[in-house]
């Protein structure tokens, strides 16, 4: 299927140039391919099949806390995306504008939805009457478009999928019970299926959602030191409710309004996956995200009875439940094993007429490359064993060498330093003031990440003005 | 949570106006909401879940026949929708353009994929290259966009969502298979899954898709008479290849241009579930869709015990893999028959003090109001037989509704009389010109729905100018 060209040249080596491995790894493990439309990409079945597992579990957890799925329209007419104040200009310098419809122009012009909150307004303005109807807790599964002047492959690009959940509620503390409850979906999610850690956090007033009161993230290490934005989660309190009149007749018959708040996760997690996990060999994919968790490959397949055991071994596997797939396409067993690194399909069963002969197959985790030779009959027990173990063990690595560039600075010089020569988070106490933090970016470079929900007191001053410090941040470099 | 209010007001009777009383069941079973964007929809909770059974029984179906998933933009740049000439005819008239990104103008104007036979053109011609790279078989899930100026929820939107499946192949032959199988997918899953038997045929060419050879649809009868155009699959042949140059080189190293398919479903099939299968009362769902097959609704529930009993029971179904809601809220039993009756669950369990003192409870059938006293201990078993049963005998009673309402006309007059008098489906003969289908538009006020792959020699002259026949065609009104 694939040509075998593609996978003979070498892709670049991490060390040598990240931005280029990154591309590389994205079109050599066939995740996406650009396309005639600038800035956007078409998403390949390797791509989207990770996505559609991340959309399964996701949904299932959602589904948990009592989430519903709906569809809003994609285009918002120009006037209500300007009912919010804040939240139009955030939004209306990158989004897109159909003037036209068939032949004729449009009255008033709408915008593709960049993200969906005065839609839902406008949707619960109509369907919220009384405290009967609340929450409503409701999701969509969409894309969406940004005008971005320069794009990337999963993480910055034109148009992506995501997905947005939207709710009201009754009272401010549901809506913030809410608000943390997502954040904590979303950080269960990174951590126990894509094995990536996370620090979850609120954002600075600077770095919140446009119209948000308050906007919760979960951020990542990616390998090369700088952070990833994995997802928010943001608190609204009334400000949506008042500007397009969402209110309720509460049980005191008194018409009162509503508290919303909104959620979101994309295709950037994609994005995340490759950059924690992969090597120089390209895709390393969690067990549990793995399209394919385990590929087995027949050597010397036209020898009698190896393609047939093969069979019955991947048979077996399939029967186990695991994710697998038999490779008995006419390529080497060379190609077939660059091939499963390449797109990171977590182990391999390597079967030959010697190792039936002997009732063994060799097992080799795609993480650690370490082999190992099993009896076949214990091949399905001991492939869901090390599915755990890898998807464990990846963690634990992501873990590690997330902590491992986790700086800390109690002075400027040594925030420069760091933000210099050793890419990682920074933590570093901060006054609060917005002038520190603009600051920050200009002279040392890094944006404040999060104001993390676990703080430390590592000085009593702020690591840029020295007066009194009020919180403990994580500052770093940014995708 | 549901407006108590809504359920009171009867819905108009089918008999009485069939077109409010698909508006008013849409409504009133929280199917939709009407929205600020004009043409589009809000797809509510309990009418995105339905169409969340669709995709997953339908994916699953596409998987089986090696179906992969993709997501292409949804941006056609203008010059790529004029690759292929009667394509862009077809289209350009309804489609919606994006004139502007951000708060500049844009060099060439996008319009919003109304279909993506030129994106997965552009695709394809960058990704074959060999013989090797065949067959390319895949489909995306997302929502198109077509200007309508009279729209309806459900069957015929601005926006609205669908699968759109492109497939590219070696040979013609291999292609024409491939378009017959994804309609018989469609069919099976319309008559297996949604209990709506359909007719199987090919389109004229007056009524084929915009740059197709030859569409395939599955035409299925309303309970108005009117025909719904369920699925359509198109064979392509080498027309969009040669325009886009979509080349591969084969086994003799000679360069050869694919043929192509593509193939839909859309949300409209909501609406066909609705006509088909709703009554008086509202939504009459079959059991295989349902996101709720049975509701457990206790009667006196605030005698002791009832509400226990009734949470065991919806356990236990639930237990048996039965969709299984459990409604407790403060309404009224009255209240709650006419919510399970108006939402269209295929059955209800009935449990009070009197049934739980003897071991029994009374389950309703949505579809016959059947009533059955059954033990408790035999209720997830019966609940199982009965949901087949129901499935079974929508599918009987649909094929006896639309088989009453299929008429044979020998001769024009007879053709008035039936589309005057008769809703239905009216089988008669056809010379193949377009004129006398035209014709038959204009003076009777028929289309023609297929040429039905199952022919019947009514005469042996066209209905309309009596010259020699082809073929049957069923004509009829259409939605």
């Amino acid at each position: 299927m694939a040509n075998d060209k593609k996978l003979v040249e070498a892709i670049t080596s991490m060390e040598e140039d990240f931005a280029q491995w990154y591309t590389d790894v994205v079109k050599k493990a066939e995740l996406i391919d650009y396309t005639s439309v600038k800035g956007c990409m078409v998403i390949k079945p390797a791509g989207y099949a990770i996505w559609e597992n991340i959309q399964n579990e996701l949904d299932r957890r959602f589904k948990e806390t009592g989430v519903q799925n709906v569809y809003l329209p994609m285009f918002i007419p120009e006037s209500l995306l300007q009912k919010e104040k804040d939240h139009v200009e955030g939004f209306a310098p990158e989004v897109a504008w159909v003037t036209h419809g068939g032949l004729e122009p449009l009255q008033e012009r709408l915008c593709v939805r960049p993200t969906s909150e005065t839609l839902f307004c406008d949707f619960y303005a109509n369907d919220v009457h009384s405290y009967r109807d609340l929450p409503k807790v409701y999701n969509q599964w969409c894309s969406v478009v940004r005008w971005e002047k320069t794009t990337r492959p999963f993480l910055r690009s034109r148009e992506f999928l995501w997905q947005e959940g939207h709710t009201a509620h009754a009272t401010a503390e549901e809506a913030e019970e809410r608000t943390i409850q997502m954040l904590n979906v979303y950080a269960g999610f990174c951590e126990e299926v894509l094995a990536i850690p996370v620090i979850k956090g609120r954002k600075t007033d600077k770095e919140k959602f446009a119209g948000a009161e308050a906007t919760y993230t979960i951020e990542s290490l990616m390998h090369d030191g700088k952070a990833l934005q994995s997802g928010t989660s943001h608190n609204f309190g009334d400000g949506f409710a008042k500007a397009f009149g969402i209110q309720y007749a509460d049980k005191d018959n008194k018409l009162k309004y509503v508290h919303q708040t909104s959620w979101g996760m994309t295709t950037r997690m994609i994005g995340a996956i490759i950059m924690v996990h992969g090597d120089n060999s390209g895709l390393v994919l969690p067990p549990r995200i793995a399209p394919v968790q385990v590929v087995v490959i027949p050597i010397q397949q036209k020898k009698e009875g190896v393609l047939e055991k093969a069979n019955e071994v991947a048979d077996a596997l399939s029967a186990a439940g695991i994710r697998t797939r038999l490779d008995d396409s006419d390529k080497s067993p060379g190609w077939k094993f660059s091939e499963q690194e390449m797109r990171g399909f977590p182990l391999r069963v390597e079967l030959g007429p010697k190792d039936i002969a002997a009732g063994q197959a060799v097992l080799v985790r795609r993480d650690t490359r370490e082999k190992m030779t099993v009896q076949i009959e214990e091949l399905a027990v001991k492939t869901e064993e090390l599915l755990e173990t890898i998807q464990r063990e990846m963690l634990e690595r992501a873990r590690a060498h997330r902590d491992a560039h986790t700086y800390t600075a109690k002075n400027l010089e040594e925030m420069k330093d760091i933000a210099e020569n050793k890419p990682g988070f920074i933590k570093a106490m901060w006054c609060g003031c917005q002038e520190c933090e603009e600051a920050m970016k200009e002279e040392v470079g890094v944006t404040s990440r999060c104001i993390p929900f676990e703080q430390e007191e590592i000085e009593d001053t702020c690591v840029y003005c020295g007066k009194p410090a009020k919180k403990m941040v994580y500052w770093g470099k940014a995708y």
